[in-house]
């Protein structure tokens, strides 16, 4: 399956990389040791994302909510977000981390680049990268900044990533765990029962040959 | 299968109750007949969920963006929202319809209702009933009404209707459609295929059995 079999391909992609703890467990590692094998996924689906012309994807990194797990599991995934970040800046891609870099929890090697988009090599596809992100902070960001012409959606924290078309998860949960509520209201939600650190190529073609079959209403 | 088979049940659950056009459809019908055929489901469920104690249900009925539909659908499932409250209004429940009722779309029979929780009867389950409902104009609620020491989900237009534990839709759609974006931020999401007029009580087992094998994080 190359990019011209799909009649149709979605704009805007979501991804929960979900089950990096659940896969360390059935490989006999701590539950904090997955996160690391987390990385090279996410650049396996960066390279395939600019094979089949994506033009924008968001990752879930870690939420607010996280950090109040295990401090050595935290430790875990923020440095598996920071590693991410380095190895991206290396590549061709437009990066936008949205979180709440008020908090101390927020990784200080990654303020540089928090809340800004910024360009990597050729900028080949925008990535957004949530990291400590908290879906109330977000839409919480409207209110304070609110002047009497906007509505809200024109100054939550997140305002300049876009609405998501298709959103795939891995792990086999059913449900959205706080990611971009705007965003993904009319969302169609692919779930992959692998668990992330196994990502498979056909994993991501099983999504667009599902999105496909989806109608867009945007609740019409 | 009964109550007692269940180590959990969920508190509230959420309703879309898609595929009444595709039914009509392929029952050689007019799409906008499929809407009455979808009254009678609404409260064979109701009488499942009393039984197994379901505390809160919100329903579907129709969006400020469903209002763009062709004259005659929209005149079908305003009517068959109206159908369904006056029969609600015989039973046991507290109902709540949240909508914009300052809009012209929104049913004058049910200005009555609006935006505030009335009992009917022994008052047994609380029933919320989305009615010309739009995910904007809710959260941008809380914008106008805030004072400084609240957060925007206290304002929001449905701060009174809770966190939704499981989303059952009918249709086969994967998505939720502008389905109060707050209350669902960590709802467990369950898919059924058929559609909402072919509604069996097998449905709901099938899907509280699915809700009992989920674990609950709240994003923790």
């Amino acid at each position: 399956m190359n990019r011209d079999n799909f009649k149709r391909i979605p704009k805007h992609i979501g991804i929960i990389p979900d089950g990096n703890r659940r896969w360390a467990v059935d490989h006999n590692m701590d539950k904090k040791d997955g996160y690391f094998y987390g990385i090279n996924p996410g650049f396996q689906l960066y390279e395939i994302m600019l094979e089949y012309g994506i033009k924008e994807a968001t990752f879930y990194g870690f939420t607010h909510d996280n950090t109040k797990r295990p401090p050595n599991q935290k430790k875990a995934f923020t440095n598996a977000c920071v590693r991410a970040v380095n190895n991206l800046a290396n590549r061709d891609a437009n990066l936008l981390i949205i979180g709440n870099n008020k908090s101390s929890v927020f990784p200080s090697e990654l303020m540089k680049y928090a809340n800004n988009r910024i360009k990597f090599g050729k900028g080949l596809i925008n990535i957004n990268f949530l990291v400590n992100y908290d879906w109330k902070w977000d839409i919480n960001n409207g209110y304070t900044k609110q002047n009497s012409k906007d509505t809200f959606i024109d100054n939550i924290a997140s305002s300049d990533i876009s609405r998501i078309d298709l959103i795939i998860r891995w792990g086999g949960r059913r449900r959205l765990s706080g990611f971009l509520p705007v965003q993904s209201v009319y969302s169609d939600i692919y779930v992959i029962d692998d668990y992330w650190p196994d990502f498979k190529k056909d994993h991501f073609i099983e999504a667009l040959k599902w999105y496909q079959t989806t109608d867009v209403t945007l609740g019409g």
